[in-house]
């Protein structure tokens, strides 16, 4: 298999981390130039049609799109370590709690980022300032509630790792660009969870 | 089980669907007023902590949130008819289309609608109207791109329906808030889609 990938883009670091977790190998990684437009040309469109990174290439030649689509793909052809859930009702359970912090923490750290940076002016064309200006402020809220979270059980979803953790992980590393820190901003929880990620062996590159 | 909605919001509407879709009976349906704001009362925000609909309330008593994994939850309960795949690469695939029309269609429409229409100014404050227009304009290559994937095939994720296609509904739908029809706007194979699915029973609520 391959996965396409960008360096640094949180997205494809999302899938990266997963597959080191499930102690998967010989995926055989393959950048992306995201600032040279590669992602736009025709012959990765035909991977992935609406130019979005990552994409992995089964064996078989099917370009699978979709980060957490990806996931669950690669859950399904090694169960465990389990990210994702054992049955049904775990399943639902992590994917809300995947869902909430890619919607309402990844998704507006994402807008902040992409329309306030000035490095990523190419990439989001045009840029709206006072949006983006305004996503840092709704994240507040998401961030509350994570931290409060925190403070009561070890991991977004509860009292394991799972895919959950990687989502948020990304999402908040990439504010990283905005000079965020959650111990500076006023989440000590966040802080600490944050650090106890960071010192995983999968999340080292 | 109790099913806190919202009338006309889309994300309830998905799991409205889904649910006449698999056939199930006896979840009860709790309006919840956002205009009035109740969504963000703390009798709410115990069940919902960032105050979105849907949310179902479990008979155990455990709120699950978040539209798709309420839906995951639902499949577990009652496999069949089969709605989001029946192994894990077809539920791969079948969450990649999803996560398509909800990322790049349903999205872009939602922030269209919340940050333009005069309607949707209590629920999204501030409302940026430029970045909403321009997100109309964004849209249109995703739409482009589903317009040409519905000229080969019947249903969103292939040959048979599945969420991906309550989904797409959902979004398409809270469109006709901006007067936004898909066969007007140049997208014919859309509208013969959407009008085959807005023919069905689970649609007609």
């Amino acid at each position: 298999m391959k996965l396409y990938i960008a360096p640094r883009a949180p997205n494809p670091r999302r899938v990266q981390i997963f597959i080191v977790e499930k102690g998967i190998t010989g995926i055989e990684e393959i950048p992306v130039n995201l600032n040279a437009l590669e992602h736009k040309t025709e012959a990765f469109r035909a991977k992935s049609p609406l130019a979005r990174v990552p994409v992995l290439e089964l064996d078989d030649g099917r370009p699978l799109g979709e980060t957490r689509a990806i996931c669950t793909y690669l859950e399904g052809t090694k169960p465990e370590p389990n990210l994702m859930g054992r049955d049904p009702t775990e399943r639902a359970f992590i994917e809300m709690a995947d869902r909430r912090v890619e919607l309402y923490v990844m998704a507006p750290i994402s807008n902040w980022v992409r329309h306030t940076h000035p490095g990523l002016a190419v990439l989001e064309n045009p840029q709206f300032g006072e949006f983006g200006k305004s996503q840092s402020e709704k994240l507040q809220e998401a961030l509350v509630w994570l931290d409060g979270a925190l403070a009561t059980q070890d991991y977004i979803a509860g009292d394991r790792f799972t895919i959950a953790d990687i989502t948020a992980f990304c999402g908040i590393e990439f504010a990283r660009l905005m000079k965020f820190k959650p111990g500076e901003a006023g989440y000590p929880h966040l802080q600490a969870w944050r650090d106890r990620i960071a010192a995983k062996p999968s999340t080292q590159t």
